[in-house]
């Protein structure tokens, strides 16, 4: 996978990556498609209205529905989702820990009983890589576990001991397995540490050895202040390979987009644009709409005038309302198209504003209005 | 408004009509649109992938939500939900009946407690009609009593005599009222009369003494076997003018459809498409699907090779099984655009037979096809 810095503004980057499905422009931002669905919106609709360039799927998800034999038949997700840009899995490491029911882990792996339906499992190092060599992810995670957020030095010691043995199982398994469909597959190991700065810099070291095509952040926006997730931000992407892209996991508002951005950061994923815009809130460049409050009853302007995508101009904020207010599908539809559409402008003009060489500026008079309540 | 027929073919008829929003080609089917929004469903994938020509709105669930004042702020139905095309409004009759609590029918009206907040409204056929000038409805209806399917002779005639009363008051409101938005207005009377043929007739032959611009047949699939709901709409359609159109309310399975415009019905309404394609139910041309059968699991052939919608080619059964089954929103969408799209080329192919001469044959192949279980 080859990754090309266009131009660097303090710390922040524009650059590109290439991937046998398709070039992604980072700073990039990956719409989640948990189950091989980005909830409540149309393939079509995330590649020409919201303009998507990757999206991420879940492992644990995919593992448990369709399951691995009808992926494999499908031919991998791409094909059986009907997505033909890159995709991005995670390990299912996150999600054992806080979805699973019974989870016991031990030197193999981690043993879990399926939160629909109660079935055994064991999701080992080895089995997770066979896993994302079935969904056939362009981007392949490292099995890790995730301690808590609040976890005591010697836990979070111990844990990222276990996670770097089970990086060096995941490498093995890799180099031992080959893509099934035909198109090249990444493995990049996770950063872990909780919020202890040494054990940061120890993993951002050790995660290096393998030569990997880019590194992610893991294990941040877990409950931690948001200057700690910063400051952590900093010291593992001081010790970090400046020429592979960076992924911060699981993160974040659209101010922790642009904080992580101008900190070196190049790739991000969060539920957040399509589970609250589901409940009602929406991103705009001039700051967050509940939609569902009283003041927007009557309020026939459009959605956001300074939006990107369809719905912003053809619906307004008194329909989306009612729609929300009833329960409507819609409402949770168009909300999840205005939000992503969102957040894939907010990443492409950091991205712009990086190669103007005014990120900076841009960016301080952005966060100020991100963080405003309409 | 304008009702021109094109073709007869036996009692089955292509014809248009025209509204101040456009012209409605028949048979034609209208998509149900609640509070304003088809389930599940974009406006643009309405006009666009669906073919709508025209849509249905509650009245009784809009007077609740968002309420008159918001709607006549907004300039009526059409600005507020974006739909520019031609809107039919029911009179909320059947919702009070079916949906709200505490209902008492008196000759002014009906009382009823809301289904959402249980706050108490008197729905009278003068303030129906006021309301639905408000909406703004192409079409509008009359206020009826809907008795039930299995109403005993006497209860039905007495429920025909206040409907009747009702309709005399409706036609008063509606030419003492103006529209609101420089729109025409249509209003249609409901045929009434249960199961019983001298009723039916004596109604059909009632509802005529007003003019009206089309004429809508009532309180049928209302549990009554088929072939009484069949034998209803002759008797009926034998009375009806036949240079106005015919409105079957709330009616039905495709079999249903093609009986009907066989017998002479133009227009059609019924939630089956969204709401049993919400369940996983497909109607396709060569049988009905339940897509959440194991036997679509490893599927990989598009959803509906015949169909007329991107959705049927973009994705396969095993993807729309596992959506499906995983309860994402996504498995709704596709399914309500798949039927909704189905149920529209089906009146679309049944006006080119018609048009052609040829319906009735094709009807007898149809019948037999949609009534499979694939």
């Amino acid at each position: 996978m080859k990754f090309t810095i266009e131009k660097v503004c303090g710390k922040a980057r524009a650059a590109r990556f290439s991937t046998d499905h398709g070039v992604v422009q980072t700073p990039i931002f990956m719409p989640v498609g948990t189950l091989g669905s980005v909830k409540g919106v149309f393939h079509n609709q995330l590649a020409e209205d919201i303009k998507a360039q990757i999206i991420l799927g879940n492992t644990y998800h995919l593992y448990l529905r369709p399951g691995r034999e009808t992926l494999e038949m499908a031919g991998g997700l791409h094909k059986f989702s009907a997505w033909d840009r890159p995709i991005l899995t995670d390990s299912g490491g996150f999600q054992v820990f806080s979805l699973a029911d019974c989870r016991k882990i031990t030197e193999e792996g981690c043993r879990f009983s399926s939160h629909i339906d109660g079935s055994k499992h064991l999701f080992t190092p080895e089995n997770v890589v066979d896993t994302q060599r079935i969904i056939g992810a362009d981007i392949m995670m490292a099995f890790d576990e995730c301690p808590p957020g609040t976890a005591e030095y010697k836990y979070a010691e111990k844990s990222l001991d276990l996670t770097n043995r089970w990086l060096e199982r995941c490498f093995n398994q890799y180099e031992k397995s080959a893509p099934k469909y035909g198109h090249y597959q990444s493995l990049f190991p996770i950063v872990q540490g909780v919020t202890y700065p040494d054990l940061r810099v120890k993993s951002a070291e050790f995660v290096q050895q393998f030569g990997a095509d880019g590194y992610a952040i893991g294990g941040l926006a877990v409950g931690e202040p948001a200057p700690m997730m910063y400051e952590m931000i900093e010291v593992v992407n001081g010790v970090l390979p400046e020429d592979k892209p960076r992924y911060l996991m699981g993160v974040g508002t659209p101010v922790n987009l642009l904080e992580a951005i101008e900190r070196g950061v190049d790739m991000f994923d969060c539920v957040m644009p399509t589970r609250n815009g589901r409940n009602g809130m929406l991103f705009t460049s001039e700051g967050i709409i509940n939609i569902r409050n009283e003041k927007w009853k009557n309020d026939f302007t459009p959605i956001d005038t300074a939006g990107v995508s369809f719905v912003d101009c053809t619906y307004t904020k008194a329909y989306l309302r009612h729609l929300s207010i009833a329960g409507e599908m819609l409402a949770s539809q168009i909300a999840s198209i205005h939000n992503l559409a969102f957040y894939l402008w907010l990443v492409g003009e950091a991205r712009n504003q990086i190669i103007c060489g005014t990120f900076a500026e841009w960016k301080t008079v952005m966060v100020e209005k991100l963080q405003r309540r309409l």
